[in-house]
């Protein structure tokens, strides 16, 4: 059935843009506003937001057995908690009604609304967050860093996805800016903590798949079934504060170096329209445990980008990555994630942590970029970077391309205002 | 106003057991049901239960200004985000509803439920989970146990308070029976990790606050505001599987060891019943920063205990500790967590960590009181614990007593029951 849904030949009657991330196959799911209604759940398509809940009203969605109205929210969760099986058909409801000659085609204006009237909001509520740490290249980067007379690498993490829980409330959409956070440091090793405005600001670039479907607490989820939990991928940053972060972390782990925001892109981008871009990840040496085992490839191509662009100027292009790279892959993470008996719920968001490749123009952070500020990043105005600036933005975007499909994220962008 | 409310001498026309923990003085709310009804919000009293959403159908609320029926809820949460103004107001109110000759008293049974016929829930959805570390008597315990040849408390510890984020999914009310989990451990240092059940099962002795109103992303809470955004305290066992959370804390901290459960009491008490109890914090040395001074006590005298019951045999007092032992407290805590701009939410819940005290008898953990399995407690049956066994059955209990006055939080009992 899915098959039919990522045809490269579908037409549609929307008119769609050279080289756009939302073909007809991609259908991402969003929630939007027009500036006189309430929120309600849409499916971004080219430079156009489709109306899932006026469709719904109107019985363009009947037949597939939602009962109620859940495209009338302000969350996608309801939708989601309805499992993978409505998902599909819902997916393959909407391809066909955009398709060249379906039944709104005459009416598109009714349903079909230009993004640039609209505002776009977070897509769900996020229930927990899990942040990963599954690039080796990245966490390879950091140990070369932080401990350059040891093995860059720790001991457990080639045997389980390392991972820590995260802040869900400050979890924001693209396009909302956020102010340089403040908080302890110890810039000199025998001199007091001090307070201030955050000297060493960064982004990491990251991907992350949010849960559609909960488990009850003691369930474990196998590799196997992982994906029918998973409802689609974001872009996701996960703003850092560098010397906060290596001031308080030990031995507890991130807290306010991280939960000051993270942001994600709008469109949540489903596991079936990313089916064809489905592909092997990196050998895992040594073997890992039963529980960790796969049976089949659970990683994406998925090219990524990060720009950089200061006040009143250009964007640079500071990094090109992979998600492919990821050393530990998303069933993995919440098979490890629940196979204690954790339970997972509508909403969850669970970030790969920084994909990082090879080679030096592929590293996910400042941090990695400018080498801990020791090699400062040349930007097209002349200036450098050790790490962010005030009113910097940071901008990532994704896609995954092969034989004419192009699907895509759009982006997340972010700006960094000053200390409030 | 609040004064009125912990008069020590009120009469109440409830009948009060001795030494109850819930006199007319505490009145903590909580959600409860019966056989053939919804949840409800209730306030608890001596060994019954006051129905408010009853109350409320009954007018016998009006002129609060709660112009909506919040207690006919699953949560608590729609109430607290009113605002301490409605949560004392409320308070005043049931307090006066609960006395001698009040307009209910002719018609209590229609409004008070014995406990025994009631199922009682968790209280609050718990939006983000936070567990700080603030007891030097613990942080010590552990650094001595974990690092013998270094100084056991970390740079950092007097500096801030400690925390990090916590798995708000998995946290379950008293009376949930919980398995022991399973996970990756490395039992000997130079073989490859294993898979099974936890052998080292623990509880941590802690309490909780709630907090029930929010803040905006980017704004600051000050120590002197905080305590207008907490709502109460609970009892918090916050469970642990010590070997999985020794291979996998390096270096992002707790994650599965900790992320299958935490227990808590399911009654609130207010900070105005504990407004008696208000007490000096040890005193800080070095001096903190500004950030975190207070200009007032932010301590509570709140005596606690844990006792085991193995299957089938009596309960051993194993610990006797106070929560006035925190060396940094609640008002420090959440001015620290916000101080970065991350936002609190209406249902947050914020762990103290395991509150241990001088001596060995109030080590708040198996870890301290067995001395990492070198010192096993003798139990009043013969048998001897390092860690817990199958269905052996931990209970906190919790209340403050002064001047013949005793409130107090009951108590959460968790049953540890064998591998799933």
């Amino acid at each position: 059935m899915m098959a039919e849904t990522h045809d490269p030949n579908l037409e549609t009657f929307v008119s769609i843009p050279e080289n756009s991330d939302f073909p007809i196959q991609n259908l991402p799911y969003g929630i939007f506003s027009k500036s006189d209604a309430d929120k309600a759940v849409g499916v971004r398509i080219g430079d156009h937001v489709l109306d899932l809940s006026k469709l719904y009203k109107d019985k363009h969605l009947d037949g597939i057995g939602i009962h109620d109205n859940v495209f009338d929210r302000a969350y996608l969760n309801d939708f989601m908690e309805m499992g993978k099986n409505y998902w599909q058909k819902t997916r393959l409801r909407i391809s066909r009604l955009l398709r060249k000659g379906s039944a709104i085609e005459a009416e598109a204006k009714r349903y079909l609304y230009p993004i640039s009237s609209l505002e776009v909001h977070l897509p769900v509520f996020v229930r927990d967050y899990t942040d990963f740490y599954s690039s080796e290249e990245h966490a390879t980067n950091v140990g070369k860093m932080f401990r350059p007379n040891g093995d860059p690498l720790l001991p457990n993490w080639k045997h389980l996805p390392v991972g820590y829980h995260g802040r869900a409330s400050s979890i924001i959409v693209s396009g909302t800016d956020i102010h340089r956070p403040k908080g302890q440091t110890k810039p000199k090793e025998d001199e007091p903590p001090v307070f201030g405005p955050s000297q060493r600001m960064d982004f990491e670039l990251e991907m992350a798949f949010i849960t559609g479907t909960a488990s009850e607490l003691g369930e474990a989820i196998t590799t196997q079934e992982a994906e029918n939990h998973i409802f689609g991928m974001v872009l996701f940053n996960d703003w850092s504060a560098r010397d906060l972060q290596k001031w308080e972390y030990v031995p507890l782990g991130p807290f306010l170096g991280k939960n000051f925001a993270s942001s994600i892109s709008p469109w949540i981008v489903t596991l079936d329209a990313l089916e064809p871009f489905r592909t092997a990840s990196p050998k895992q040496d040594p073997e890992v445990l039963p529980y960790l085992k796969c049976n089949a490839n659970h990683a994406f191509d998925i090219n990524l980008q990060v720009y950089l662009q200061p006040e009143a100027g250009k964007e640079n292009l500071i990094c090109r990555s992979n998600f492919k790279h990821m050393y530990w892959n998303i069933a993995q993470q919440l098979a490890h994630h629940t196979v204690n008996g954790c339970n997972i719920g509508v909403g969850d968001m669970y970030g790969s942590g920084t994909i990082s490749g090879k080679t030096e123009d592929s590293f996910g952070s400042m941090l990695e970029l400018s080498w801990a500020g020791t090699k400062p990043l040349k930007l097209n105005d002349g200036s450098e970077r050790k790490f962010l600036q005030d009113n910097d933005t940071v901008i990532m975007r994704g896609y995954a391309q092969k034989d004419g499909l192009r699907i895509g994220f759009g982006e997340v962008r972010t700006k960094l205002l000053p200390t409030k």
